[in-house]
């Protein structure tokens, strides 16, 4: 009985690493309800690599499957693309990034964030920006780390339509609509 | 005559460069249908500095005028400012502002500095962007010297409502609309 628990256990923390990869040992452990020794032990036995590895090893391949731009380029950390669809990147506020006055980060970061994760989502050889409507929602300090989201929502002709939103740990604090025009053969 | 004649150049000089203080000698002279020489003895006459005094002087006024961010902070160079109306700055793009593929300006560069400026010019204590409409209407490249205009079109409480128009040297590149949300004792 404890081995078939212990399987359907595995099964259920695959599921959950493969959907949601940026889950700590600590989230797995409470959703799954045991221990985390217990996430560790498990994670070891089927070869899942820790939270860090497992950030390094997508943003390994995100990073080798940009076309429409150079992957440096990409600002923050691009962690996961799916290249014609979606992608996923990681930007920290440090303190030479917010406003003097306010100490709220200026809007150019998390604008330059999604933009150029818009352009990176683009199967096309090159591309530029056209259009951008963006909303910022909650003042973002030093110390978040935003994890912006990016989907292309249509494709007319070589114009691709994109939303971005970009969340911190508890809540979404700016999205943002692109028309990003590429070109060039594919 | 040739007196009087003067005298009606001088004070044509006085209010061209009044109301386009960017005029060169050169543009000046063309104008006023005289020679380059004779627009700067008139300059000497009068007391006008060159252009790049003039700018110099207007860009020092400008930027002790900026309230609601720090001006060092505005992107570019914050050349003329009239506090809770408009204000103009100037960036020039360099090669480190370019993508490598296309060598066409990151979007985000024109985007900061119509978003920095549309700030600079809030006549309160503090300010933060909520929303941005921007549209990029014709490539920018090294070397182009862009011209930001922003004005305040409305006001509604705390909320500005602001366009920025960038120019290069020869037509509208980026058209922008702001709204920033100031807060603080005036």
């Amino acid at each position: 009985m404890a081995r078939v628990k212990k399987k359907i256990r595995q099964e259920q923390l695959i599921e959950k690493v493969k959907n949601k990869p940026f889950l700590t040992d600590e989230e797995l452990a409470k959703q799954l309800d045991v221990s985390v020794q217990t996430i560790r032990l498990d994670r070891l036995e089927l070869g899942i690599p820790e939270l860090r590895g497992r950030i390094r090893k997508m943003a390994e391949n995100a990073q080798n499957k940009v076309k429409a731009i150079q992957s440096n380029e990409v600002v923050g950390e691009l962690i996961d693309l799916e290249l014609g669809h979606s992608g996923i990147s990681l930007l920290k506020i440090t303190e030479d990034m917010v406003f003097g006055k306010t100490q709220i980060a200026k809007g150019h970061f998390m604008f330059s964030q999604a933009d150029s994760l818009a352009m990176a989502i683009v199967d096309a050889p090159m591309a530029v920006t056209g259009v951008a409507n963006v909303k910022y929602k909650v003042p973002v300090h030093v110390g978040e780390k935003l994890i912006a989201k990016a989907e292309i929502v249509k494709v007319r002709g070589n114009k691709y339509f994109i939303w971005v939103k970009t969340h911190n740990e508890t809540q979404e604090v700016f999205r943002a609509k692109f028309i990003v025009v590429s070109w060039g053969e594919k």
